[in-house]
């Protein structure tokens, strides 16, 4: 199973696998960019070069996720965690009250950011059932005057996804981080979405934000200014120094994902990889446990266990040898996560696939 | 005047030139970094790869400037701009107050973001000279009880800069963005360091933190996450995924510096350098004007101005021509900004000098 320059195939939950034409142009074009004498790494943020990345990246990224002109779309640092912080510092009043949807870590790590800046209440919490689930959109009942609802469309620890886009009666705030770009989505459900580009999009380090202007408006004015997505608006994600070069790689993948045949065909590819994945599960007589229910398995994260605990070492030990690197679940999940992002090759999936049943029957 | 791969004289403010063998480097291993079978844009930010970049560049920045253990090194993202506020926030307490001197544009942009936190009192402001000048530091007398003195080494707008350590009785915090690794320090007249990597250390998007252990013990408990020295600090900047690829390129920098001989040699190149520039304004019998004193000229930023906008405007489009980019001046200021970090190359002073002496003779 030789790759192209001695790759493996790297199940990591994120940062994760850049497609390989990506990285071969960042080579290619690394110490002159576009004829323009100089790295992207060195262009003047406010040139007439970087300009043009930044202004291509959006409109390649709107253009995939079909975002009018009535949303804004941001180009930031700090993350999804800068996010979780700012989301209720912005838009949650003194006194007034926001709504979480708590379906795992991510979720939770939201909701506690949020308790630190006002008043929320959790919707809904899976951690009764250890997050091995979603919950069913119409036990979703948003509390009447909430300033927005919060959720996370996938849980990437624990692996369980919605794969609608949620109707609320209040503005929707959703952390797409990591299944951004992986199906096609109704924009105008959302009033907020962010997501760190480190999984679908491109290097850790750039976060996108795309906000409606009517949630915009209720952002306060004159906010600490990094903080402040009207001021980040106002001046088109150059307020200060942005994160340059992860934007241009984002602006490379998001090309890419258009050649690939867009959104809807990241979704397919998606559904296909996953399933080579929970065939696997499912097929194993039991050796393999999936951890999330059948109706929310992801199918950008995998999550699965081993009957024990020296049998899940045996495993990752004998992928990593295999060039499957990356498959040891989060501690606080257990046993194996196959991350299978966007640019996560199908023949990797199909490598794991046969590997899992090669050890179940070894083992099992 | 060719040089390799057709690259230009790039006299940015930053982002800016980088050394090429880091870029060469960066490049060589794009697709594979030392055998892991990844890029390091793709590397697990908590891999044993990335782990032994991160660490080895903390250490390689320490050793460059000599900081002991009593200070923490912290790698965030959100540039000094974020600093500005997560300063104010993490140490101005309720009902105190801290001392801001303002040098320049980005010192006012520290207060700014300051006012919004809190109390601060401004010991000093150049505005009444159009920021031409730092002060004598013996006119910088803190307010008693202040929480911290703020001021900034060097203003990369108006090139004015202070070649010592200031010495104060409240704790020092200091933005070292743009001459970092210029000169040697001493660390003990600090408390609190940050610079933005895009200027003296790669490329945007990561921010350098040196705080005091004594300083963090200040800051408050529980603090919004991202915000939270404590936080960062506790989880040796991996709270949250870092810009590990901006943080990769800067620990390349950092060995570039310590081939070179340190930052000894580099300030002795950046005096050098700066030199051939004041002298082309010097002896050009009043053509070009420097905006700084002659007691606090930047060795980072040479700010100047010519007779009129025409032959400023003639200027910038014959040196672009001639491979010298990014001379246009700030519009705050006007005229040209020659931008020389570190890595801007010898020779690209020599060129730049020659041309002034040449553009001087024909319209003088």
């Amino acid at each position: 199973m030789s790759q192209p320059y001695n790759r493996v195939y790297n199940f990591s939950a994120g940062p994760c696998t850049l497609p390989v034409e990506v990285l071969e142009q960042v080579r290619d074009e690394l110490l002159n960019w576009n004829g323009s004498g100089m790295s992207v790494m060195e262009l003047s943020h406010r040139s007439k070069h970087f300009g043009s990345i930044i202004e291509e990246t959006e409109a390649d990224f709107r253009s995939l996720l079909g975002i009018p002109e009535s949303y804004h779309v941001l180009f930031l640092q700090g993350g999804a965690s800068l996010q979780n912080t700012m989301i209720p510092m912005s838009l949650l009043p003194e006194g007034g009250s926001a709504d979480y949807v708590v379906t795992g870590s991510w979720g939770q790590k939201s909701a506690e950011a949020a308790r630190r800046v006002g008043q929320i209440q959790v919707l809904w919490d899976g951690k009764a059932h250890n997050y091995d689930r979603t919950p069913e959109p119409a036990a979703l009942q948003t509390t009447p005057g909430a300033a927005y609802v919060h959720y996370t469309s996938n849980e990437t620890i624990q692996g369980v996804q919605f794969f609608e886009d949620l109707a609320f009666s209040v503005p929707a705030v959703c952390d797409m981080s990591s299944d951004i770009l992986s199906r096609p989505i109704d924009i105008s459900r959302y009033n907020l979405i962010y997501a760190g580009a480190q999984k679908n999009m491109g290097p850790a380090g750039a976060t996108v934000v795309v906000i409606s202007q009517d949630l915009l408006d209720r952002c306060p004015k004159d906010h600490h200014p990094m903080l402040d997505y009207r001021l980040h608006t106002a001046n088109a994600s150059l307020y200060n120094t942005p994160p340059c070069f992860a934007i241009y790689v984002c602006g490379l993948v998001y090309k890419w994902v258009v050649r690939q045949g867009g959104v809807a065909r990241m979704q397919e590819q998606a559904q296909a990889k996953s399933q080579l994945l929970y065939d696997a599960i499912d097929s194993s007589g039991g050796f393999y446990s999936g951890h999330s229910q059948k109706h929310c398995r992801s199918v950008m994260n995998v999550t699965f266990t081993l009957p024990n605990e020296e049998l899940t070492n045996a495993f990752v030990k004998e992928s990593v040898a295999l060039g499957l690197d990356g498959l040891k679940g989060h501690r606080s999940v257990g046993g194996i996560r196959a991350s299978i992002y966007n640019a996560f090759p199908k023949e990797g999936c199909e490598a794991l696939a046969d590997f899992m049943g090669a050890f179940a029957r070894r083992n099992g």
